[in-house]
C-alpha cells in the first residue's frame, strides 16, 4: 500500500493509506520516495529510487536513484513546443491540489522529468535531497535561495559576486559555503527618510565598498522585498540585467525611469528553465556547488506536519527542511 | 557669419551672430542646416547640406544632403567599444548646454554621424526634416511617437499591431498613415476604482477585442504614463517583452509579481541603438514608413521662440514642429 | 474505406484499399486529405478537412480546414524539450517508410501539428495546398524554394534582396511574384578556370552590380550546389551569416579560412523551426507571400504515379506538383 | 633614444636606433616595453609600463603596468560602431608593416587598448608576458592555443572538456595545467582509407570514450588542419556549435550536408572580441587560468632574431616565446 500525507485543502492535512499508484503511460516510472524538501506549502525537492518503469522508458532502470522535477508540462502548447515549458499553462505541479505530491511511499512521474543521480553525489552513503534549485520561485521567499545562487554564479564564471541579505546566517553561508566574493548587510533606513532615496544610497554604498564602478552587470533579486527590488535597479550599471526571482508584494514602487535612462533589462523568473535540473545535478555531482549546508532540519515521514509547522514559523536559522520517505 | 538661436540657461534664449564654426578634427564635416525638428527643449531631428569636409572624411562630399544623429559618443568607453554607444556616459548631445544645437546657419558634426539622404526621400523638391526616430526618448513624452513606431513594427513584419492612445488624432494617424491593424482608446477608470484593477480590466478588453488570446508578444510603451506601464505588463502574454520607451514619473506602481509569474522581460529604451538612423532613413526612402504627416507645424528660423512656445503648450494636434534653417 | 497510394520500397509503389485509420491518442485528429504537394519522393505539403477529433482536442473541430506539418516529434527528448523539435531524433516524418503519408483518403495526425487555415486564404473557393515552406529541406534541391524565401525575407523587413539562380523562370518568379529587389544569373566558369576563383569573381560581380559594398548581411543558400555554397561565403560581408538550407553533395570544397578571417557564421538548416508553419499560414492569409504561382502542375489522386514521374524529370518549368485527395 | 628591432619586409629584419616616439593624440600613452610574446611573424602579446600619458587619459597613470591589445580599430566604421571592432577593416595591427611593433624600448598606444595588470598577477616580482589569448588567430596555428582555451572553457563553467591533439606535450599541458576532463590523440588513418571516413570514425571513438552520447555541444577547432575541421563537424551533437579559430589551408573538404541535417552552427573566429583582454587578465589575476607554463623560451631583446628563428622551426616543445624589452 501507499501511506500518504495529503493536503486536502488549506490547513487540512491528513495521513491516509492510499492504493499503490499505477503507471498511466508507457513513459511513466514508479518511484519509491526517498526525501522531500519543503518550503512553505511547496514540497518541490524530491528524490527516490525507481521501482518500476513503463514499456517505452529508455533512460531509466529499476534501482536508479533519481531527482524529480516538480512539474510536468503538457508538451503540446505553444510554450512547450518552443522550449519554454516553465511557462506552460497546463503544467501539472506536484503537491498542488488536486495533484498529490511525494509525501507518500510511492509516486508516479513522467520518466523524462526524473534525472539519474550519479553515485558521486553521495560518497558517504547517506540519503538526502540532492536537488539544487538553479532558479527557484518559492512563494515564501525566505531568501536563503540567494546563497546557493551565488555558488551557481561562481561555478558559471561570474567575475565578482556580492551577496546582500538582512540575515547574518545567510551571508555567512554565502561566504563560507558558496564562495561569494563579498557580503553586505544593508543598513536600516533612517526614520522618515524616503525609501527610494534610501535604496539609492545603499546602492551607492555597495558600489563603493566593492569597487563595482558604475554598477553591477547582473543583479539576481531573490527576496521579492520592495526595498531590494529598488536597490537592485539602482545597483545595476547601464545596460545591466536584473533577474527578478523573488516574489513578495504584487505591486511595488518601481524606478521605471532609471530602467529607461540606463537601458536596463528586467527579467521575471518563474520556476526553472529546460535543462536546469540536469545542470544542477551535474554541479552538485562535481562538487562545484554544495547543498548539504542548506538542509538545516530533517524529519521522519510521520513527522510531516511538524516539519511544515517549522517552515511556517519562518525562523532565520531554518533554510531547507527535509522529510524522509516512508521506510 | 553664423546666426544662432542659443539656449543660455533654462528660459533664457537669445539670437546671436556667432563665428562660423571650424572643423576640429579631420573626420568632421560642416553642415549648412536645413531643418531642425523640436520636441520640448530638444532639437534633435536635424538635416542639412555638407559644405566642407575634413581631410580624412571618406563617406561624404560637399553638396550631400544629410540627416544628423543628435549625439556623438566618446568612442572609447566600455559601452562604445561594445556597440552600445547609446549608453555612453560622455555622449555629447546636441542642444544640451554647453553644446549648441543646429539652430544656426552652420553646424559642425562628426562625419560618421551624418547620414546621406537619398534623392528618393524627397521627390517633390521640398526641404524638410527627413529623419524618423526608430527608438526615441523624448523628455516630454507627448506620445505621438507611438504612431510611427507602429509603422516601423509593420515594416519589420509584426503580425498584428494595435495602437493604444488617449488622443483620437494620434489613433487616426496610426491607422491611416502607419497602417496599424487596430486602435484602442482606453476608457477612464470609474470613480474610486483601484488603478491597478482598472489597468488589468483594460488589458482584458484589449485582448478580447483584438483576439490576442493570452496576450501580446511585445508591448512598446511610448507614453511613460503610470496607467499605461501597468496596462503594458498586464497585456503581455507569458514570456513576452515590454520595451519601455516613454518616460514620465520617476517611480510608478509596478506589478512586479506578474513580471515574475509570467516570465516577462522589461527593457528600458533610451535614445536609439547603433544602426537605427540609417535603417530609419532606408525605411523612409523606400516609402515603407512616412514621416510627413508627423510634421504639423513649420516655422522660419526667426520664429524659433514661437516654435518652442507652441511645443510647450502640449496641444494634442501638435506633433512634430520644424524650424527652417537660416536662408 | 481508405484508398491509399503507398511507397512500399524504393521504386515500388502501389494503390491499396486500406482500413480507415483510427485515432490512437486523445489528442489525435482524423483528416480527410484535400491536397498533397510533392517534391521528389517527399510528399510534405498537405492540407485537408478535420472529420473527427480525439477526446482532448481543444484547438480544432470537425469541418476545420487545416494544413499539416509533415513531422511529429517525440516531445520528450532533449531537443523537443528545449524547443528544437526539428532536431528530434525520433521525429515521425510522413511518407517516410514505415510511416504512410497523406496520399490516401484519410490521415491521422497529432492535433497540435494541424494548423487551421483561415477562410481568407482562399477567396476563390478552390482547394489547393496552402502551406508555404518557411524553411525547407527538399532532398531534391530543385532550388525553386529560393524564390518564395525571397518573399518571406521581404515580408520580414529585409533591406535589399537579390535572387541568384541559373534558371531564368525562377528568377522571373522571384521578381514578379516575390518582389525581390534584383536577380542575377551567374555566368558559367571559363574553361579550365579554378572553381573557387570563379566563385569569388562572381561574388564580386554581385556585390558591384547591386551596390552591396563589402557584401551581404545574410545569404540563404537553397541549392546545395558546391559553386553556390562557395559564392555564398564570398558574397557575405564580415560578420555575416549564411543559412545553408539546400542539400547536394555530402562534402564540398569550402573556403573555411574566409569564414575565419571575416568572422562569418554558417548555420545548417533542416526542415523548419517551431512556429514556422503558423507564421507561414499567416503570411499567406494576409497576402504578404503568395504560393499559387509555385504550383505548376496538378494531378488527380489516381494519377499519383504520373505526378512523381514528372517531378523525377527535374524540368526547370516544374516547381511544386500537387496531388488532389480522394474524392 | 628608442632601440628597435624592425621588420622591413619579409625576411628583412634589422636593429635600428629610432627616435623616441611621441604621443599623437591626447588619449595616447607611452609604454616602456617589458615583454613581447611571439608566434611566427606576429608579436602580439605585449606588456610594459606607462611612462607618459596624453592630456585626456583618465584610466592610466605613469608607473602602471599594462598589457597591450595588439590592434587599435578605426572607431568609426560600421563594425566598430556595432561593437565588432575585431572586424574593423582599418584596424591597425601592431608589427604588421608599415606599423611597428613593440620590439623597441618605447611604444605609443591608445590608452583604452592598454589594460592595467593587477599586482596579484605577479606576486614573485618577475616580469613576463601576462596576457592570455582568449580567442586567438595565430597565422601559424601551432595548436598550443587549444590547451589554455580548455582552461578558459573550464573557468566559464563548461561541463566536460576534452582536449584533442596530435602532440603529447600539449595534451599533457591541457590536462595538468588547464584541468581538462580528458585528452585524446587521434590515431593515424589507415593506408588508403578515405579521409572523411577516418574523421567520422575518430569522432565516434571520441564520443564513445568520453561518454558524449550524441556528441559535443561545442567544438573549438584551434588547429586549422583539414582532418580536425572534419572531425569537429562529426563530433558535434545536433544543434551544436563549432568555433573555427585555427587557420590552415584556404579551402578544405567540408561535410556541409552534415552541417544541414544536424542543424549545426559554424562560427569563424578572428582575433578576439571586445572585452576579451580585460576578461583574460581577470582570469589570470584570480588564478583561474595560468599562463606561465605556456612560456617555454625566453630571449633578451638583442636575441630577437634568434627567437624568431626558434619559432620558425615549429618544434612541438616550443609553445610561446618571449622577448624581453630593452633594459
Amino acid at each position: 500500500m501507499n501511506p500518504s500525507f495529503v493536503l486536502r485543502a488549506v490547513n487540512d492535512v491528513v495521513f491516509e493509506d492510499r492504493p499503490k499508484p499505477e503507471l498511466k503511460d508507457p513513459y511513466d516510472v514508479l518511484v519509491h520516495v526517498a526525501q522531500t524538501g519543503i518550503c512553505g506549502s511547496d514540497a518541490t525537492n524530491r528524490s527516490g529510487t525507481i521501482t518500476a518503469i513503463g514499456s517505452r522508458v529508455a533512460n531509466l532502470e529499476p534501482g536508479d536513484r533519481v531527482a524529480l522535477e516538480p512539474g510536468v508540462p503538457c508538451r503540446r502548447c505553444e510554450f512547450c513546443r518552443k522550449g519554454k515549458y516553465h511557462l506552460c499553462l497546463d503544467l501539472i505541479f506536484a503537491a498542488t491540489p488536486p495533484h498529490d505530491g511525494t509525501l507518500a511511499r510511492y509516486y508516479v512521474n513522467a520518466s523524462d522529468f526524473c534525472y539519474r543521480i550519479p553515485d558521486s553525489n553521495d560518497p558517504g552513503g547517506g540519503r538526502d535531497g540532492r536537488t539544487c534549485q538553479r532558479r527557484g520561485g518559492d512563494r515564501e521567499d525566505r531568501g536563503f535561495r540567494g546563497a546557493p545562487d551565488g555558488g551557481v554564479a561562481k561555478a558559471g564564471g561570474a567575475g565578482k559576486i556580492i551577496g546582500v541579505d538582512v540575515v547574518g546566517e545567510r551571508l555567512e553561508l554565502a561566504r563560507e559555503e558558496y564562495g561569494v566574493d563579498g557580503t553586505f548587510m544593508p543598513p536600516k533606513p533612517e526614520e522618515g527618510k524616503d525609501s527610494l532615496e534610501h535604496a539609492e544610497a545603499v546602492s551607492r554604498l555597495i558600489k563603493e565598498e566593492f569597487g563595482l564602478g558604475d554598477g553591477a552587470d547582473v543583479v539576481l533579486e531573490c527576496s521579492g522585498a520592495e526595498a531590494c527590488v529598488q536597490m537592485g535597479v539602482y545597483t545595476l550599471k547601464s545596460g545591466g540585467t536584473m533577474v527578478q526571482a523573488g516574489m513578495g508584494k504584487e505591486v511595488v514602487n518601481f524606478p521605471i525611469t532609471t530602467v529607461c535612462t540606463r537601458g536596463l533589462v528586467v527579467k521575471g523568473s518563474i520556476r526553472y528553465l529546460a535543462g536546469c535540473y540536469p545542470a544542477a545535478i551535474d554541479l552538485i555531482a562535481k562538487g562545484k556547488v554544495g547543498v548539504r549546508k542548506l538542509i538545516t532540519n530533517r524529519f521522519k515521514f510521520e513527522q510531516s506536519e511538524e516539519a511544515f509547522q517549522l517552515v511556517k514559523e519562518g525562523r532565520p536559522d531554518v533554510f531547507k527542511v527535509m522529510i524522509e520517505g516512508v521506510q
